[in-house]
């Protein structure tokens, strides 16, 4: 048991003996990403963050400071980089730093990583940094990658979040239904709720188009519509997500 | 009209002509990788390669060389790196090699490009790829990038190609129902249906793991039940994949 | 007037705004690094974080995300990489991590930027960072570069901090007087005071060896005299230093 | 024996025994680049793979796809960047592009492998490429790197090559005499002869120079007389350049 | 004993014998850099190579090929990359130059190594490639990083060489006091006295500004007053210098 | 007139005045490779700066530090990576190093630049250089690349050098015919003739294998019979590469 689950909270010989006893480490990734006219930049941060706090105690882990800057916001799935507040890394620079990251963890005597993403756009990347790291170790890490944390809620769940509005996919939940309500649960003092749009793109197809055209881009940022966002929907939510990813982890890294 | 759809067939002043008269080009991105028992290395660059003829002539497109090898296999996807034959890109590499190839594309005068991907672990590296390559010209070029060209079919023909076995997601649908049957239709001399197993992974969970558990992956390569293919279902799904496609690039690049 | 100094408490609109009203932005760097028996391994990020704080408000700046890993510790100045705990950059990945979050920003509108620095060992490449950012823009962006935030402190100060203890350089105040007496000002709920330990190391050249000796590394991170630290100390070089720091920007920034 | 000398026509299973028997494995290596004004852009590919196909059933070797896209076309050799058509990678992807084909051959569980170049600018790129691969593995791996596959003809092959027409060397045999008769040999349906002209640059100088000056560069791509082409000349230097090059693998990779 | 101290003048057969024995390896860093109107380009690789030449007798080693281009020169310590004549690298390519020559000279058989370094700007990035180059090896390698030759000068060496002007700190003893004075003693051949000039920027702060504002930059290029620089004093200080240096050496790596 | 052909020996104004006067600069390029039982390591930057220094003059040029670190020996053409002494670069590395390096001088203000090597294993690799240091600027500068000095001496020169030996091509001319002539016509105090030997591998195929099989590379170094050189060998050489070399630079860069 260490004294804190924050990494960054404990001193070297704590470090040693943790990882000495089997305790795992969480990388939780998001970006600094424009997040409507209602959440903060840092909402995908707060949300992979929280993820992670939610997982270690349960799974005997320890949670490392978050990647806070991700890859490029698409313009599908977050509004492209043309929002100011948007600030990302190249491809490159986020496999190189995730990588380092994780063989850092792996030098200091962790077995157990666990990457938690809450940023679709950096899917991919953070496999390969997985990859990557494991490759260059003889040590026996496991290192489990979680992309889409939220990607599959049980049909109860989505029927209380989408009791009065369409589901049109997670591509389109940014700054929309879920995470305005994951944010409504967890840090309601982030959240400017009166500002809250309902939005669309005028088209929304199944492919990426570089450079963007404007209707694929929502002039709020907002993707689909945060009004109908409510602390219980998050709380309903959260519920179901932590429980999941605890159990999860637990199973693959026990 | 170009003498030829393949960009390769023609000499360098037909390209100039092609381009300054507006025509646009399709690069196929493929892997070379495992497809279980009965299906060639190189399914994934037929299935792209025939998908980008099949829009190139109403499209007013040539063909460029096919990308041949692709971003690492997945366990979850692909069967991992580990089976023979499977040979694969970085993530770094494979960026480099899309935005290098887009750059010569736009440089030749090309202004409507598409990237049109058949394997699933190549999705945002060729974004990225695309990104930079626009990043980098001046050129009023626009370039669209299909990473999933199967992702949505119909209700119609998903009960087609599903009629008699379950779907359980189109990542275990390598080397499976859809795959086999898309080559039965289009290249029956490549497949060796005998040799076709139905098989899947002990565990197939929402995450990875590196390096990937054994029971991630299904012994034979094939993830799903591939002897429920036929060229019938094959014929069925090429008809409305590339009836959707050929409407996407048209529709998107006019 | 932003909402909030911090950049990710804000909303896309309000980034805009500011942006284009002159707000300037600090990037706090930092690393996660061991600090010795008593203090946190996030010492430099909250070091950093707190300047950038306080010349905020003066400077009509908002600050973004913490750099949270660094350059890879050396052994003279920071313990080095053998510590458990420490979790490090390449030189290569900080300078385009760095870079590309020095150009999200510009892309974002600021045209004022500090990249404020808590860690010895992140010298040069963030340099280069901004070098290779501002390089690569057109924006009429000025980025200042502090690399060591504490260097010149006033005889006065001086005599405050060492008045108990010989002062025997700032490479290796690392988690000695200094920084311990900071956080005991700055966060006393972070430092486990119980435990600092003075120490040195049998050697502590003006050279660096690879791999390094063990005589160049004291056995508990701690460089110097820890226990002459107290929270007094830190006021009176926290006054000094944030005080010296803000004018700085101001001055040149205005 | 395998089933095909092409390694994408193979299962994984097929790909596992040939390697397990010391089968070894051919990767052609090509450009795609203007040839004048009657031979197609992947001249290059058809003529390394051709040539590939021609070694691997004596040597007991499969062919993998071929790398189409090669280094920059220099102007004193292939014409230069600037006509349409040509599409090339930097340096620095091509030497990964390789590696990493090797990387993964080697993996696959091939031990005797042959880099078969018919692009002189890929010379020395892609012998890094093989010097890389080679080092990053334990495995027992030879790496045969054949950079000028043509370069050595007996005098009767010159003879027949170039009884009618003045040998001025091979850096401008591009798209001239001996690559306009191979191909009118192998691929007639290819070459659009009636359009071939005989050309030369106004200057040829023993150097380079970026950018290249005008008369560097014939206007038509083609480098030399292509009318002097024929079938017959193709054969017989084909069969040469075949013999001798099996002969070559055969005895070093026995 | 080797024939000569100068590593290229061996011949590979000399090397092989002196690595065997012991011979260590000096690898001096300088810089293409301005230095004012009285000093040449290559002060610092003069500076570096005269310095190893002094270590090598005694320290039973060798000089390889200086490093004569170094990290970007940056204002307040060498004038900034606006000077003309000014020919500098990128950290990245510094870091990877440094890093591969030592790892030739370790596979040549040396295992006593030393970066001998005189331009202020190359810190950190030398240490980089140090760190890269022992990774790399399973060699007992043992490398010595020296970035400031010159820092640590006695009171009666300082007394000497700022006797009739102020010492205002290393980083604009640039083309100034120090470096003059050496070069008068070690090259007066390489001087233009008669062109020194006092100089000083308008403004000196201890951070840096991306662009430099012009108040950073003494017109000249001479950050400090050079007419106070004589032959004299660069004995003397070079005695020390050299003195302490080869101390170091020796017992460091004996 | 500059006061010295040696860049480094100026002082930055007088590169200024150079530059703006419409002087050119000429950047050596060879390397650090085992020449055999007699000649020194540096025989290839002997000799590309000696000739850079015979052409300076005529053409109105000054000559940069010499490249001294160059692209690995390959065993075929320099004995190859095993000779203790033979220090190399990656293809990467020395791509960016001459790449910034001529960035550098095109920034000081020269718009007429050549890379003359004397390496032949850097081919391809600097022409990379300079097509992306050119691609980079806007400035109008011409980058003459001579990649292979020597490699087209007249008939009557060729008679001279092979008079008494076999001319068995230029690859085989390492610490050879050639180049030990030229070295003892130019440095005959660098020469060890005494030690010469004649030797020969016992296989020179027109390919090359990773790992090079024992028999491509002569035991001595020398790739064929030192011992046949003379200083009036290398002096009638010598007059030819420096009467053409000069004519060339002349003719392609007045």
């Amino acid at each position: 048991m260490t004294r804190s689950r924050r990494l960054v909270d404990l001193t070297w010989p704590e470090v040693h003996e943790a990882a000495a006893a089997g305790v795992g480490v969480i990388v939780p990734v998001g970006s600094t990403e424009q997040h409507g006219h209602h959440l903060p930049l840092d909402t995908d941060v707060v949300l992979a963050s929280a993820l992670a706090d939610a997982v270690a105690e349960a799974a005997e882990m320890v949670v490392a400071p978050a990647i806070a800057y991700g890859y490029r916001s698409r313009p599908l799935s977050g509004g492209g980089e043309t929002f100011p507040g948007t600030v990302s890394l190249s491809g490159r620079t986020l496999i190189g730093l995730v990588e380092e990251v994780l063989g850092g963890l792996i030098r200091s005597g962790f077995r157990r990583l666990v990457v938690l993403n809450w940023h679709y756009e950096n899917s991919n990347f953070i496999y390969e940094s997985a990859y990557l790291a494991r490759q260059a170790t003889t040590a026996d890490a496991r290192i489990m990658v979680v992309e889409a944390a939220f990607a599959e809620l049980s049909e109860a769940v989505m029927d209380v979040l989408f009791a009065d509005v369409e589901f049109r996919g997670w591509d389109v939940e940014h700054a929309a239904v879920l995470e305005t309500s994951l944010m409504l649960h967890l840090r309601p003092d982030r959240v400017l709720f009166d500002r809250a749009v309902d939005d669309a793109s005028a088209r929304h197809p199944p492919y990426d188009v570089v450079p963007a055209p404007d209707d694929f881009i929502p002039a709020s940022g907002t993707l689909w519509k945060a009004t109908r966002s409510s602390a219980e929907k998050g709380a309903t939510a959260w519920n179901e997500i932590t429980t999941r990813v605890r159990a999860m982890v637990i199973a693959e890294l026990a």
